[in-house]
């Protein structure tokens, strides 16, 4: 029996696929999904979930006229499979292969870069709205999962897009997850309305919506008397119909012929309209089914088994925070943790089942996130932010506007800064060193290996305002460092070796890195000092101006963009306080990073040994 | 008659007053904003709409140890007054004068600093959590707008109250008004219940709210037989009580009685309750409730006349990229406007006069106005998106996420941008340089005067990618350059004085300044080389080359944060690439300025002609 999925080479090529061969046509997608995952890692859960609702998109949508937009692109796998990138399929994530995401600059069926959450409501919307002004006729969909819905962004556009009365086609995917279990009043709503109403009112729904005329005396004979009856059959996704949107569903996610059907009737009403689709996250992968949340983002995994290859590497640095948080959290009360839809992510699992009252989970709402921490602050607490470097982005102004204006004590324990591998541009940890300098009353750090994170974190709790601790994905060096790890001073760095004429100053889990550059160095009789920053803020400048008169050279590297960064702010004091020693810094360029192992990634930002190294030849 | 209001000299006093002499202290509250504000301008409408409000908290909460949280701040006025800060009232956001908005460093009466919008629901479940906690038993009541309900951060904060069960109030003060009118479903939904419940509708709805064993029989009884009436009786305020809330209204908000009983009804329903408040802004000031947008943020007005004194001065900024917009507009189709409440402080009126349907207002929802604009603009269009600096805070991640990463050519019309007189802290424009310099590809530009703007915006139009113009608020000095003012050429500055010795580059309106401290150097016989920089990303750095071998020092001077900002990016290159010439920068601290007069921020911040001049001489 030949391949189906072999006959799609190009867009729209699943048109003509016949109807009765659909399913098979979804199982051979699976494997292909799991086979490439299993090798490559990714988002394995989302993407089963979505195979059947990308088929009927694809089977509805004409590309790329038509404009889909995924939100976050955790289930982009079969769109990239329908359109042409089966061959490169195998190339997932990496090097210079296929994105795990959409990607405008890799097919121009992706409408639009997505990676964060809740924003393709608002694509959706300034699409629509180009649409109608440029006088052209697409079609404009975008599909949201229930747990982006918890985004404020997404409440945002709805808010607008019911104003606006271009037709947008919003599908939500609602699989009852975020990335862990999804939480908050929309998931309970959701709920709701999934157990009051079934899978079987859509025609009735439909039926109802095309025939609005009708409706006052066709609902009449259905009044009954108890308020959530009343609800459940008069007003189906009321929260929706209030924004302004009409509502369809819930439909069976995993039915392409209802799916379709529904696209169908919302296309022949005007305005915005949410379908309702009710999926199975990591469907037809029993493991995946049986644990959504492991499978969500996962690295190469035996097919046979659903367990991950075991790496032999160290403890990471988020089990260090995890399991040091608890410890803190046994001695000190007053220690709450909040994360945004990342329990586990972030390392929290242990310290929510042992303190299930002290550990928020808010779901995706980075910018609540932070602000309720701050409220918590204000009120004698000690919080304790987990989110990861990037998602914090999302919540720039509730740092500096809630939190650092009133120098309040909270502890951002920023996981997934630096480089992080195989997601690309979208969740590089890079920014977050440039944008936590300029706020006023901030202290940021990073630890170079587990021990000095434990001490940080010990650290930040003498700390009477905000501190920032930045640390990577991946496992950490404590192997490297003596038992005991010097304590952590405000502003002082910890030299961890003397030389003379050059210096270098790391910020973070570099130490392996320089190690690497010393020994290099050394061949040619080059004998730097060298120094754990520890602090970015405030960094430390006598141990700079102890430099001065013994050392031309000091070199500072990080991972993260340049500008703004640590080390163009010690160049910029260097610079200004006249020092005679010349600073140099080596940091990630200000440019997105695309997807990679983390050692490509570090060579093409030029922060591996051998360019660190030549760099600082070329130095002297 | 002796005045009420002298009575009140210390927190909690006002509940000593009869309640039949409420309307008089109302009255005389009213008569002490408007005086005040007519002589130091402020935000009058807001004020004057939620005295009676205001008046039912401080006589149903116990002060400091119960805690109300302002959003935004807008209507602070008549808590300070009851709060024992009457006799410093005239001092409203003068230099050292008691803020506009809630400071925790005022009073322990104000629970948290408030100033952007949407905080305060974060705020109060973050100070519920830590009460119920802490074993504590105050209350907690958040004061929110129903233009700031169309924030994000305030729909996650809901999506979280609803599910902790904790006891909080959410006081809804709806005035059908952001600071322009209020936009989106959520405000049509506010009208929906406005118009079809009455201010009747709170002792039903409090006895039902409170007897909810017996909903099912007595709502039975007023069943009626169309969609829309069935809502009304059955479940009004149904969006909020779906997201988990209590909902009672809605409430006379000049109804001190009837909100009191509101306030005590809310306090025997476990978890979050909303009371829905109406109230008309601008009340008791017949030109206010004319024209309350006129007087959301006021300058100094007469009060028989309701008119702002003249200034005499020069177009501002403002006015200046409200009339080229529109010229713009009228030549270039794909032009479309986008702001987030703000269409009259950025000067978008005659935009939206002259292109209604290519000018978006989309409520207070800067995230969503970001990536609304680059939806539109990867459909070909070419968005121009129209936010103060300090409220652009809140679109970090959309600017880098959705705007950035694909290069869409974005215009980001930057108003407010730099020092910002009177409101403080939350209102100055000092973070933008820094924020926006380390974003890949993002080219930030600062005109020194209107025609510069005019020319830059036409040059941003140019640019493939995305560009932000920042400018502050006030007149812009057209009068001290040439007609014509040279080209803006990528990378550019605009040279223009030759001098020797010592170089100042300026960014943005400080040609006056530089003016000044030039005549300052030229009794001392210095003549330095000045240039108008233009561009902080990327900026000139060819000139600056130049300059090495004949100038001895660089001196920047840029409104804005050092840390990250224009000066910073220019040292830090210059000692990288081991230019012979020290660059100095001269910006503001990292620090938060509070409010004071243009003339006096500037002096703290160094950023005065004599500070500068003294400066430069130090350095020679």
């Amino acid at each position: 029996m030949a391949e189906l999925l072999s006959l799609i080479t190009k867009p729209n090529d699943v048109k003509e696929i016949p109807e009765e061969k659909l399913p098979r046509l979804a199982a051979e997608i699976r494997k292909e999904i799991l086979i490439t995952v299993s090798k490559n890692g990714g988002h394995l859960a989302s993407n089963l979930g979505a195979v059947e609702l990308t088929i009927a998109l694809h089977r509805f949508l004409t590309f790329p006229e038509d404009k889909l937009i995924l939100d976050v692109g955790h289930q982009c796998y079969t769109h990239k499979l329908l359109t042409g990138r089966r061959d490169a399929f195998s190339t997932l994530r990496r090097e210079g292969g296929i994105s795990g995401f959409p990607k405008r600059a890799e097919s121009e069926c992706d409408a639009f870069d997505t990676g964060h959450s809740s924003t393709s409501l608002s694509v959706a919307a300034g699409m629509a709205m180009a649409r109608d002004l440029k006088g052209q006729k697409n079609r404009v969909v975008a599909v949201i999962g229930d747990g982006s819905l918890s985004g404020g962004m997404a409440y945002e556009a709805l808010n607008n897009i019911g104003r606006l009365g271009t037709n947008v086609i919003v599908v939500l995917n609602d699989n009852e997850m975020s990335i862990s279990k999804n939480v908050g009043g929309i998931a309970n709503y959701l709920g709701h309305l999934r157990m009051t109403q079934g899978y079987l009112n859509l025609k009735n729904s439909v039926e109802r919506k095309l025939n609005r005329t009708n409706i006052g005396g066709a609902l009449a004979k259905g009044i009954k008397k108890t308020k959530d009856s009343i609800r459940q059959i008069m007003i189906p996704g009321d929260f929706f119909e209030e924004m302004g949107l009409t509502y369809f569903g819930p439909v069976d996610g995993h039915n392409i012929a209802e799916i379709t059907m529904a696209l169908q009737a919302a296309e022949k009403v005007r305005g915005g309209v949410l379908i309702h689709v009710i999926t199975k996250k990591g469907k037809g992968y029993s493991f995946a089914e049986a644990e959504p949340s492991r499978f969500h983002g996962i690295e190469p995994f035996r097919l046979a088994t659903g367990k991950v290859r075991e790496s032999g590497e160290a403890p990471s640095y988020t089990s260090v925070f995890g399991s040091e948080i608890v410890r803190l959290g046994m001695k000190r009360p007053d220690i709450v943790c909040v994360t945004a839809a990342m329990a586990g992510g972030t390392g929290l699992a242990e310290f929510s089942m042992n303190f299930p009252g002290r550990c928020f989970d808010v779901g995706i709402a980075e910018e609540h996130a932070v602000t309720f921490a701050a409220g918590m602050a204000a009120s004698g607490l000690r919080p304790v932010v987990c989110i990861y470097s990037t998602f914090l982005q999302r919540a720039y102004d509730q740092i500096l506007h809630d939190v650092c204006l009133q120098k309040l004590p909270v502890i951002f324990a920023i996981d997934r800064a630096g480089i992080v591998p195989r997601d690309g541009e979208t969740h590089q940890g890079l920014f977050d060193i440039a944008f936590l300098s300029s706020m006023p009353g901030m202290t940021v750090l990073a630890p170079s290996n587990g021990r000095e994170l434990r001490k940080m974190l010990s650290y930040a709790l003498t700390v009477d305002g905000p501190v920032a601790i930045r640390y990577p994905k991946g496992s950490q060096d404590s192997d490297l460092v003596p038992d005991e790890v010097s304590a952590i001073e405000t502003g002082r760095c910890d030299e961890v070796a003397r030389g003379a004429d050059i210096a270098i100053s790391f910020l973070g889990p570099l130490r392996s890195t320089i190690d690497e550059v010393t020994e290099s160095l050394a061949a040619d009789g080059i004998r730097p000092t060298v120094a754990d920053a520890r602090f970015a803020v405030p960094f430390d400048r006598d141990w700079i101006r102890g430099l001065a008169g013994t050392h031309r050279v000091l070199v500072t590297v990080e991972e993260g963009v340049s500008t703004g960064g640590y080390g163009e702010a010690v160049a910029a004091w260097a610079e200004e306080e006249n020092l005679p020693l010349r600073v140099v810094t080596i940091a990630a360029p200000n440019a997105f990073l695309a997807h990679g192992s983390r050692a490509e990634l570090a060579r093409q930002c030029g922060l591996d040994a051998g360019s660190i190294a030549e760099r600082i030849r070329g130095l002297l």
